[in-house]
């Protein structure tokens, strides 16, 4: 039932009005169905987005602070550790309240601001880099929206290009964000993606589209939990918190993401106690650690899943580079979001509460 | 029971062998009742701590990079608002990965990075620091072992002198680790915290710790359940963090802190399927939003308690300097931690699959 409605969904326009008949989740269905068209714009303009950052950054670059809330945070996560590595330089995550609430004048001379939002309208994000362009930093935003309060602040705008987001649970955007910071990582250095190979992305994305069965069985295997904990380490661990982000936007699971490295500390002891686990994991240098994690967490006799192109995985994804792993967990996510969300009598397009601006 | 079960672990010495017939969380309880004293010593430190970072950090720092993993973590969460206000430079989480596991050689030009470990040992933590080290920066290792590795490879080590720590849960670690951070800050600037309104501290721990009821009460209130969402702003986030990991340590629920920006994007859907939220405020420049998010939560009908000495509170703690509240917030969060696994028949001292170093 799902895949039909899935079929359905990307057959519609998303513009098309609700219709009844039709079954929950079609909107967010018909915008995963955008992503691999969305990518591919984005792949296009590659070049110039690259030429575009290696300007404003010029040289003696100490380091980048990243602010985003929500869907846009776990992209940046995710640029946090490729930024790392391609500008070898130390990137941290803003803390908002610092600036916005606390008023510090802290100095980002020689720093690099990457500001990401769908809609450019979060007040917040918009006057953290507001104040850090005053105090010295350049600043990239990442955002949908052209004409936005963010890309107003910022330096350079570079434009996601994802179309209107109608269903509440951001999925496109957060493919493309995460591909952005891909794209705006190689500009610092080689990151080994090269056009050939970060070409092959749109057809893994369209590959991992037609293939839902998997993740509906995962759906299945949750559908009758109310907490989830996703499990990653490295360039995957952005991606695992996106996973949990949208089964909690979906369904009202309580779902959030470890570092397998920070599951040892406390919170495995969760695991005994019938927590469900899904790991994900891509081969590389983290997915020694991960497998090490979910072999204690099956000997403690918890309920855990192994998503990845790994041995022994319950749903996979197209091997590729691991920068761009993020892209296809995070798809596979998304499916697990609808499915489950369909599976429990949840309609993702509209979550109880949930805005797609919140005002701070 | 609870409450006599405290005085009789406070009355027994912390190197006491466990004897039958003692309520389980002794050694928990004892370490817990350590704290005013740990606290004490440290502060008795200040002005040979603040000396030894003044002479370390020098001039030209253009950002701070925190190392820790668990509950030293959640202290790092505090320390890295309390730095970024007194050194007005960015402050980062490290990625341990990116240096251990991808190998990135990342320039630390310019950066100071703190190293935070109760026991010194833990390896990726030391390789991170060394790594650091070799690449530019300056470092300083806060633990409370001086001959640990950790000890070893940073420049400075501020001994937290809290004692050997013999609970699972770390207590008087953790309060003292949030402490050195707040001197450590106050090398930097002025962060209004005078000698006078520090030493304050100990007795304010005292008095949290000599009445327990309120803890005790939230205890009855969670007994039924399997999860936890913690929320707080700025300060008392990582606060926040840490009453959620100790409630998950000494209980096996599924406890997560969420910044109280974040929890409107997303978690809060969960917050109307049952999902019991506890919330931490402190009077000052964040107390308005999360009052903003506890009103949010409750017209969804979530089951919400408030803590800190603000209006409507459910459980407080004695009003003070802010940059002070997350040691008084840990406290409460401490004496949650025991009650609920006592009530829940649980032995805090020792939860299963915990251990207290970890190979990551």
């Amino acid at each position: 039932m799902p895949r039909q409605a899935q079929a359905q969904g990307s057959a519609q326009p998303p513009g098309a009005p609700a219709q009844a008949g039709f079954l929950p989740g079609r909107i967010m269905a018909a915008e995963m169905a955008e992503q691999p068209d969305r990518l591919a714009g984005l792949l296009s303009r590659r070049h110039e987005i690259t030429g575009q950052v290696r300007s404003l950054i010029g040289t003696g670059l100490v380091g980048t602070v990243l602010v985003a809330r929500g869907s846009s945070d776990n992209a940046a996560t995710c640029g946090a550790y490729m930024l790392q590595m391609a500008s070898r330089r130390p990137v941290s995550s803003g803390s908002p309240s610092v600036h916005t609430l606390y008023r510090t004048n802290v100095d980002f001379s020689g720093y690099l601001v990457v500001a990401v939002s769908q809609s450019g309208q979060t007040p917040e994000i918009v006057e953290v880099v507001e104040r850090a362009r005053s105090a010295g930093a350049r600043a990239i935003a990442l955002t949908n929206d052209l004409d936005s309060p963010l890309a107003g602040a910022a330096e350079l705008v570079v434009g996601l290009e994802a179309g209107e987001e109608r269903s509440i649970p951001a999925t496109k955007t957060v493919t493309s964000q995460i591909l952005a910071f891909a794209l705006i990582s190689s500009a610092f250095g080689d990151i080994g993606l090269s056009d050939q190979v970060a070409g092959r992305l749109p057809a893994q994305v369209a590959q991992v589209l037609a293939d839902p069965a998997p993740a509906e069985d995962l759906a299945g295997w949750l559908a009758g939990s109310d907490r989830l904990a996703t499990v990653a380490r490295g360039l995957l661990y952005g991606a695992a918190a996106e996973v949990a982000l949208k089964v909690e936007e979906t369904t009202s699971v309580f779902a959030h993401a470890f570092s397998a490295a920070d599951l040892r500390h406390g919170p495995i002891a969760a695991a005994s106690g019938g927590l469900p686990v899904l790991a994900l994991a891509h081969p590389g240098p983290t997915s020694a650690d991960v497998a090490d994690v979910v072999a204690a967490l099956r000997r403690r006799g918890a309920s855990t899943r192994l998503a990845g192109p790994v041995p022994a995985s319950d749903i996979t994804w197209p091997e590729g580079p691991e920068i761009l792993a993020p892209v296809l967990a995070v798809v596979r996510g998304q499916q697990l979001a609808l499915a489950l969300a369909r599976l429990t009598g949840h309609n993702p397009d509209s979550p109880s509460g949930l805005t797609k601006v919140t005002a701070t």
